[in-house]
């Protein structure tokens, strides 16, 4: 061992005891003929002191930033404390040192405030990885790593590894795959999810099974999405839905306590998606606050003709409404003295290309119960006060109104109210708010092709009431005019989503394990019968053989340490993160390989042909 | 739930509970108007009593194997007590039942014994994994997979994800490649291990770092390889290698405990990979036994011709020894009593042509302190007798010897050693014996390259009195038949191999932390600066800015999990391996893929064209 303690264990009751530390140098102060260094390592900093004898050897070979010292001295009170360390209260005055590597000028400092940009920092991430605010990120990452597998291990899940090198089966994202030399012209993929393997496991009797694993996904990137991912991969057997809502609020809470030392004693809050389409605009609500939407006018497709019912607004002149297929509105708190300037802004706001709206509306509800709008021409007063009530508007608020196509609409209001609830401060960064939403529909409809998509995976199981409906009707959409009528467009699925501030950390699923009903599945998703066998045979083949009830949940570990670490970057909480081309920069990959590579994986580069 | 309890949970406490199981139809047993099930699940076995009635229920729609029961019913005491079982002083009356899912007859029978051929498992994994002797082998890996982390834990290590799209640098073993469609033309690789990263981790400051994570390597498949596999990956700074070897012996002490129960105590013997070879022909010696070889004759290169000293054997007109390069003999405790039959065996063992010998001599050490041996004729009994001594026997010692080319006749020896310990029984199951091996050559020399090759890896120090050597020789090689004489063939490496009952189950090195020794490392495996620094230049760069001495080591984790279940293949302690062809035969994987994909990849099939 090059030390006898770490740099921030030492304490004013180790005075006089001899050590021995080793870390980086991060700042050197000379004073006359002494010189203060702090030495850093992963646990803390201490301060060595250089007396008049050292210090002229310090004079000859100077220390650097970065430097790696290795220095042995007895433990001083320091005569100037620093409350601000634990090792505030001592210093070591130095007997002895050895500089045991040299470090030249970093490309930006090692602090928390950082002068170093994205891309300075991403090329040199060994060294962004020193800065304190990256060192916690991981601790944190690691925390939650811990507290979720002894949570899950004191519930008798089993940790299973699967494999990562799997078969091929595009369904939603694209698979990065994986040339075979030794079965030349096929490929391997990597998983996008463990999903059918945690089911064989089931199905095997495993029971319960989880994994901390790594996924792929070869997506074109938005900004903080990652070719690969962590997943908290979780599978239970012989559990309903409300078995599996209990067991991971419960993983949840513990990682609270845990991580964060937060007791989440409440009981999860639970939510179905149309409520939350309704009411928050999104299906995955930030529920620190209300602001819940209000609906002034709704679009309801009647005979395959679209009707928008509004009877409170409708017919009073004001072509904006009367054309809408909806308008939406939230009733902001205390806001209703806003100057002009300030509701200007907010019509720029949702002007913008990110939102598209064409404008804003608002009724200022006065705290002398008078109101006052942008509409007034339109809207007389006791109007103005009906709309006020069904927004559930009190004194002071500050309704605000946006109007058009239902989708776009309904995104812009969800985005509005987040922006408010930012600016007014209720979306707190300490406090955390979980969510179950469930009752997603099980189908979406995909126009162009004329069938039915999976909206969570192909394996989710409809709610039990309704698996009847979906065995004994054909899935084919016979007329794509009134796909709304078919009964499949009514189908629930058996699937909840685990929402946390606004963000899904989680989701997953009761899943079919019945052959038939996975069939059924399958063609309503319009594959073959022959398709379905190559792809998923071997799942088909397994439900044969006496498969449990059972289902599962997958929680999204990059951004779960995300949220807990109060940032809105997963980036921040990944060592070695990919930038949006999906490159290492670090690394400079991907890159070219050898021409003998490719010989011999028997592919060769077809670049620039379309 | 499905379920109040398990099916191994109940226990004669347990009388007269309502209890609801669920689990797998093991055997169904009829007496009359009375029929017994055995559910499995996970847990264990409970017997289920069917009577009068609900036995007309089952004769009418019968349960067959595998099916999936869930029943309720009362716990009673067994009127036949099963003592090889923890559930079997009770049974449960049943009271009603529901079939969960059926099961068509499985292919082979879901027991220990099972008649069911290795092809026909590894197609339907999902039923092996339902056997016993499999289930109890992924409880033992996780078992082992939460001792380690605990262990690691506890010792300040912190696991770090590392990314698996990473860049090639094929060194060594072949790269799994995977196409990038972001960045046409361009791959990532999949890593044959963390290893630059968590060095990196050091440079960052991370001090003590794990992971249990798989590794991908394209090799060509021998029996009991996988093309992925997973490791205990581990690295720690500061540390020098004593440090090390104390640190993770304490590892697999610690799993020895937690999972076998096992106190191991002693200190891990340490042995110098000179002796491992002289002594036991490998760099693995299994220590359980002893029968060292002795080494009768020697060969030497002096000044570049190769000499043989043997002064005990050579001369005596036995054309088999004076013209071997090397004769090594062992003594086979307890065997001088051998038929002419159990010694022509013996010699036709060695005659394989694994094996590859010529033949085999024997001296017999009778009892009565006499000799006898196959070469009587050329050697008098007063020279047996000094043989004898030489080779270390004892009245009652078989003794062996091979002769032949020196690298051959070791490995044949040492293989004769293996086989003789597990013939007489001293290769024991239950008997752990733990080795480091030691002062491995730091290089081999390439003949065909005429250059140097890592033994370990390229990132492995030399031992600390051998970098000056390192540092101040050039490393090419003028003269390709001196290469014995070459500085760079006597530098030993700071590495170490863990090995277990003549397996290695780990290893790992002190790393060089300074670029001027890494630059010296690349130049001398014959890579050009260029390519040093297109490979491995982030590594360079980062031992630039102070990096500290550090160290680690790597767990064959399939293969540590083998052994401690004392099975010779790593396969059946991996939930769903591939076989020899790189192949997972449930899945069908590798296939091939759509058009499409390959046209997203910029790439196309160049089949056939060597």
């Amino acid at each position: 061992m090059y030390r006898s303690h770490t740099c921030g264990e030492l304490r004013i009751g180790d005075v006089n005891k001899q050590v021995t530390l080793a870390g980086w140098v991060q700042t050197v102060r000379k004073f006359g003929a002494i010189t203060f260094v702090d030495l850093r390592d992963r646990y803390g900093i201490t301060q060595l002191l250089f007396g008049e004898e050292l210090n002229k050897v310090l004079d000859e070979n100077p220390l650097g930033r970065e430097f790696v010292l290795q220095a042995t001295g007895l433990v001083a009170e320091r005569s100037s404390k620093n409350a601000h360390i634990p090792t505030g209260e001592i210093e070591i005055n130095i007997q002895s040192f050895t500089v045991l590597n040299k470090s030249v000028v970093p490309p930006f400092t090692i602090q928390d405030d950082t002068d170093g940009g994205d891309d300075l920092r991403m090329k040199y991430r060994f060294l962004d990885l020193r800065r304190n605010a990256v060192k916690k990120n991981l601790e944190l990452r690691y925390a939650v790593n811990r507290s979720a597998r002894n949570y899950l291990h004191e519930n008798q899940f089993m940790d299973i590894e699967t494999p990562f090198l799997i078969k091929s089966t595009p369904e939603g994202a694209r698979d990065f795959v994986v040339p075979s030399r030794m079965n030349p012209g096929q490929f391997y993929a990597l998983p996008q999810s463990p999903q059918t393997f945690k089911q064989l496991l089931m199905v095997s009797g495993y029971d319960r099974y989880y994994q901390i694993v790594k996924c792929f996904r070869d997506e074109d990137l938005r900004a903080d999405r990652q070719p690969e991912f962590t997943q908290i991969d979780c599978e239970m057997a012989f559990v309903e839905q409300e078995d599996i809502l209990n067991m991971f609020e419960g993983l949840i809470k513990r990682v609270f306590k845990d991580v964060k030392n937060i007791d989440y004693t409440e009981k999860v809050a639970r939510m179905s998606w149309e409520d939350a389409m309704w009411q928050y605009g999104n299906d995955k609500p930030d529920i620190r606050f209300g602001m819940k939407i209000a609906n002034l006018k709704s679009a309801f497709t009647r005979n395959g003709k679209i009707e928008a019912v509004g009877e409170l607004i409708n017919g009073a002149g004001f072509g904006v409404f009367d054309n809408a297929e909806t308008v939406l509105a939230i009733a902001v708190p205390g806001c209703s003295e806003y100057t002009r300037k300030q509701t200007d802004e907010l019509t720029d706001w949702v002007k913008r290309p990110q939102i598209g709206m064409q404008g804003l509306v608002f009724i200022k509800c006065n705290a002398d119960g008078t109101y006052k709008s942008s509409v007034d021409k339109f809207y007389p007063e006791d109007k103005l006060k009906a709309i006020a009530h069904a927004a559930g508007a009190v004194a002071g608020d500050l309704i605000l109104i946006l109007a058009g196509r239902e989708e776009r609409t309904r995104k812009a209001i969800s985005e509005l109210r987040l922006e408010m609830g930012k600016r007014l401060g209720f979306r707190k960064e300490d406090e955390f708010k979980l969510l179950w939403v469930m009752d997603f529909p099980l189908f979406e409809y995909a126009e162009e092709e004329n069938r039915w998509v999976a909206r969570h995976h192909p394996f989710t199981s409809p709610k039990p009431d309704h698996i009847e409906v979906m065995i004994n009707n054909n899935p084919v959409i016979e007329n794509a005019e009134k796909y709304l009528e078919h009964p499949y467009n009514h189908i629930k699925a058996n699937a909840y989503d685990m929402v946390l501030n606004g963000n899904e950390i989680g989701g997953g699923s009761i899943r079919i394990h019945q052959r038939a009903l996975q069939e059924k599945m399958f063609t309503a998703l319009g594959m073959s019968q022959e398709e379905a066998l190559h792809k998923f045979g071997f799942l088909l083949g397994a439900f044969e053989f006496g498969a449990p009830p059972h289902g599962g949940i997958a929680f999204g570990f990059d951004r779960l340490c995300s949220i807990l670490g109060g940032s809105e970057s997963i980036r921040d909480f990944i060592a070695f993160p990919k930038n949006n081309s999906g490159r290492d920069v670090m690394l400079d990959a991907p890159s070219s390989i050898d021409d003998k590579q490719l010989d011999e994986l028997q592919i060769q580069l077809n670049q620039g042909q379309d």
